[in-house]
């Protein structure tokens, strides 16, 4: 995988929170994930398919999902349930969708979000497809972004 | 959803399990998931795009899956790592590309495995986007199917 091809997920990730969120990200340095390591709490996780294959992932822990999402809703949101699992789908819908723009001769497309809930769960991604792993910090907290994608 | 689009899942995966691991399947009923409820320990996720888009999951007991995986490799697997995720992840793989022919009329194509370790780990769709759950059991025990389409 091309490191190169974070940056579109990097940039469409500062872009989303800064104009929805209104709220400065401040990335660290994007490493390889060498082993399946634990998520947070909570990973909206969305497929990206065509003339490349891969997934993103935006993972966050509980309280700092909970913050997001509340202030992207305009109303606090308390529990984990369906207005936050929507939210944090969303928010990973349109951070790749932004992405894709930028990796347009790959001719991407995306799969619905689906989120993972559960205490350390960790998302592996295939051996032959390397995982870069972006630590993102800002007012709401800390999160990461997974990103793999395997070119043809 | 129509449910009619789960039946190719559910053959592709009949399919999959009698000529790869020479084994009868038996699927349960498949029902609506109406809550985010738990899925088993470990879970190979594929998503799907093109003039449909969702994302289909086997999820699978930690025995189950460890069984499953040493019979597809011949050689027994004793515990969670990449030759069990690698192996679980291709096993969904399959099943998805093998499923999609029968659903040509969406153009899907499909993303690289997700595989999701935890105890208790739950996979949310969005909420408009209906998930339906198929539970299957044979000779390694007891896993399941779920699968969320949405056409335009």
């Amino acid at each position: 995988m091309n490191v190169a091809y974070v940056n579109p997920f990097i940039s469409a990730t500062i872009h989303m929170f800064k104009t929805m969120l209104n709220t400065e990200l401040k990335p660290g340095t994007p490493m390889l994930k060498k082993e399946p390591l634990p998520s947070y709490d909570i990973s909206g996780v969305i497929g990206l398919s065509g003339e490349a294959q891969g997934s993103i992932a935006l993972s966050f822990p509980k309280a700092v999902s909970l913050k997001i999402v509340s202030s992207l809703l305009g109303a606090e949101i308390k529990i984990v349930g369906p207005e936050l699992t929507d939210g944090i789908g969303e928010l990973a819908n349109i951070i790749a969708g932004n992405a894709k723009q930028f990796l347009s001769e790959f001719n991407l497309s995306i799969s619905l979000p689906n989120v993972i809930i559960g205490k350390n769960h960790v998302i592996a991604s295939p051996s032959g497809a390397p995982t870069i792993i972006v630590p993102f910090s800002c007012s709401f907290g800390e999160f990461a972004m997974e990103v793999s994608l395997k070119t043809k």
